[in-house]
């Protein structure tokens, strides 16, 4: 492990208690086992937090003295450095575009599941479950079918990270708790990243979270 | 320019007639300045046209025999070809965070004003213009202080074509058609892009067009 100073871990990560948009993120920095702090924000002790932070949004990944934010941008970036984003342009195109899909899904689900209005969200279930959520997962399931398994480039690369930490949420916002049995291609995305030996070795040492 | 064969240009871009989440795309490929068709789909001939595109979904890109999607992917794709993404992994994560930002603005407005039911939608602009989209203009005018008038780095990155592009369509969303007046950093961006020559000779030929 690295270590800028002694004790001091190479990355603090800054998120809810929770996987949401912070366990790719996770997942990688365990991935990389450069070190980090996994600093755990209780929603509680968030509008104290929030001002302090550059956007006024988590994730947040502090290194090198500079602060950066972003699921997805931070996901990429961790993705790049260790050797999980592709050689070509190219690459990095497919994978960005097939992340940017999942992005789409867990987009319009949250929008149903935050609506404050109860009747509006039903609504929005309703006419998401009929014309959007059967569209995006069929496509992702043909996608993850057709990389054997992957979510870019018929092997492993960061956004398998990005689907796997995602994943437990998405099935929230979509409310199917059961929707790797729909589409058991979904899993293997899943186990393919948390099978990994340093990924489980951080798994296991969390324990079982919200989502 | 560019061309694989006589006469057929290096790129297709397929996209609505419209700048909508089509137009950073566009002014990338006329910067890069390899060749492009600038395929505009009718929305009465897009329930055709559809089911065609590998996701169902355009922006699209079509490039030696393959067909990309996604305005965000294919933004960042031209702009690392064309040196407009920084040195090195920090400088590319501090484009695509910056770039996130703006997309969490269009994204978050769209979403009122893609809402149907009309007292929905004016409940969600009160709610927005509230509690969301000060603070992330606010943020992106900061942002674009500090980078003296651009994105990100402090100078020209595929960022400022991402705002530029989709700027006159983030204005209708938000519907504040002279935002700029109250952000004048914005109109900086938007004069960044449109003033390089090949840009410009792109935008002069289509003239003016809808968001």
């Amino acid at each position: 492990m690295l270590y800028q100073y002694p004790d001091m871990p190479k990355y603090v990560f800054h998120y809810f208690n929770g996987k949401g948009l912070g366990e790719p993120v996770r997942l990688l920095l365990a991935f990389g086992d450069e070190g980090f702090e996994d600093h755990r924000v209780a929603f509680n002790d968030w509008p104290e937090f929030k001002p302090k932070t550059p956007f006024g949004q988590m994730p947040l990944l502090e290194f090198d003295g500079k602060q950066y934010a972003q699921s997805l941008s931070l996901a990429r970036y961790l993705g790049k450095k260790y050797g999980l984003a592709g050689e070509s342009l190219e690459d990095a195109l497919e994978i960005d575009q097939n992340v940017d899909l999942i992005n789409d899904l867990r987009a319009k689900a949250a929008i149903a599941s935050y609506e404050k209005d109860e009747a509006v969200k039903e609504k929005k279930y309703a006419e998401f479950n009929k014309d959007v959520f059967p569209n995006l997962l069929e496509k992702l399931n043909e996608i993850i079918t057709k990389n054997n398994g992957h979510i870019a480039l018929g092997k492993l690369t960061w956004g398998d990270f990005v689907f796997a930490g995602m994943f437990d949420y998405i099935k929230h916002l979509l409310v199917v708790p059961d929707l790797e049995k729909k589409y058991p291609a979904f899993q293997k995305v899943v186990d393919a990243v948390y099978t990994i030996p340093k990924v489980k070795t951080y798994a296991d040492a969390v324990g079982p979270t919200e989502f």
